[in-house]
């Protein structure tokens, strides 16, 4: 990812695939005031506003704001699943790969803080078939880290008595680094990334 | 707590020492509309209309909406400080005081969920006096955590290389059951407590 796709705050855009510019800049302005003021209470006169642009130029983008919602959610899901998937089918062991799965995906919802926010907190206002879309691709993603852990298990690196919880344990503990991560606190995202595959690591009981 | 403080829902309500009875059902009737349509998006009008009352009948017991949320994010910071303190002053071991503590924590983020996630992802729409008497309560309960864990490595029970961090860690892991816990899914608020109470004495290097 190019340095042009950081803003000032730091935080890097997953949105280079949004094409023209025009649904791109609409897209950034959701994700801003989504996290702001809540789904709900934003508007799409309140998002095309924060573009620069008129209530009309959005509707030739996007049909309703439930269209921007899930279009930021599906993009947002789909790069968490790309990243744990490519961790997944590594080379090296399963320590390895559980190390590299977890370090990305935290990073992710460290440097996209405000993006992961919308996207985790806001799943309930889609509708039904973008929801369950959604469920679906949360699935993927669960399976993918489980299947790291029953690998590691199989091969007796890890010792791990329940792999769906602990999997679910796993996910959530990265997942919530998108709630209390600080651009100005004290840790990087490199840095927490380091940390949470140490615990995970432990998580899991793998020989040391 | 009697399980006539328990709603239809499996939520048992903390909200007893709210007085009198019609500033506790406009709390209780606060949490669920912030919980549905997020705190921006829901009007006193709202909340007075699902405690069935008028918007003036709202007026007499609290003054804004935001003393609403200031009030049921201080009930809900207090009880967890509670619930982690209680924890951290109790006889056992280490190992013994942060199980303590981890399962009671997961068991009111579970059964609590709708008022946790509510006293979660809206701290920001608190203003800076209320926020920052939060913010304050919040430092008192990491502290307590903090404190198992330190004694833990003092006693060479533990090996944690990074207690801050460790810290912050398992407590996020805990107050993240509110987002994902789902009273409907294959796991009690029990069972996701002693799982964790596992994957926490993992992730401290407890010795077995």
């Amino acid at each position: 990812m190019s340095t042009a796709e950081e803003t000032a705050g730091g935080e890097m855009q997953p949105w280079a695939e949004v094409t023209p510019d025009a649904a791109r800049r609409l897209l950034v302005a959701a994700v801003e005031a989504f996290a702001e003021r809540g789904y709900h209470a934003t508007t799409t006169r309140d998002i095309a506003g924060r573009a620069g642009m008129s209530p009309a130029a959005l509707y030739i983008h996007y049909k309703t704001k439930e269209e921007l919602l899930h279009r930021i959610s599906r993009i947002g899901h789909d790069k968490a699943l790309d990243i744990v998937r490519g961790a997944a089918q590594g080379d090296g062991s399963a320590a390895e790969r559980l190390t590299d799965a977890v370090r990305s995906f935290v990073r992710w919802h460290a440097g996209q803080h405000t993006t992961a926010r919308v996207v985790q907190y806001e799943l309930e206002a889609l509708g039904p078939e973008a929801r369950a879309e959604i469920v679906a691709l949360r699935r993927q993603t669960d399976a993918a880290v489980r299947g790291i852990i029953a690998d590691g298990v199989a091969a007796g690196d890890f010792d791990v008595p329940d792999v769906p919880g602990t999997t679910l344990a796993v996910l959530s503990l990265c997942i919530d680094v998108a709630r209390w991560f600080n651009v100005d606190g004290p840790r990087t995202p490199d840095e927490v990334g380091a940390l949470y595959a140490d615990l995970v690591l432990r998580m899991v009981g793998a020989k040391q």
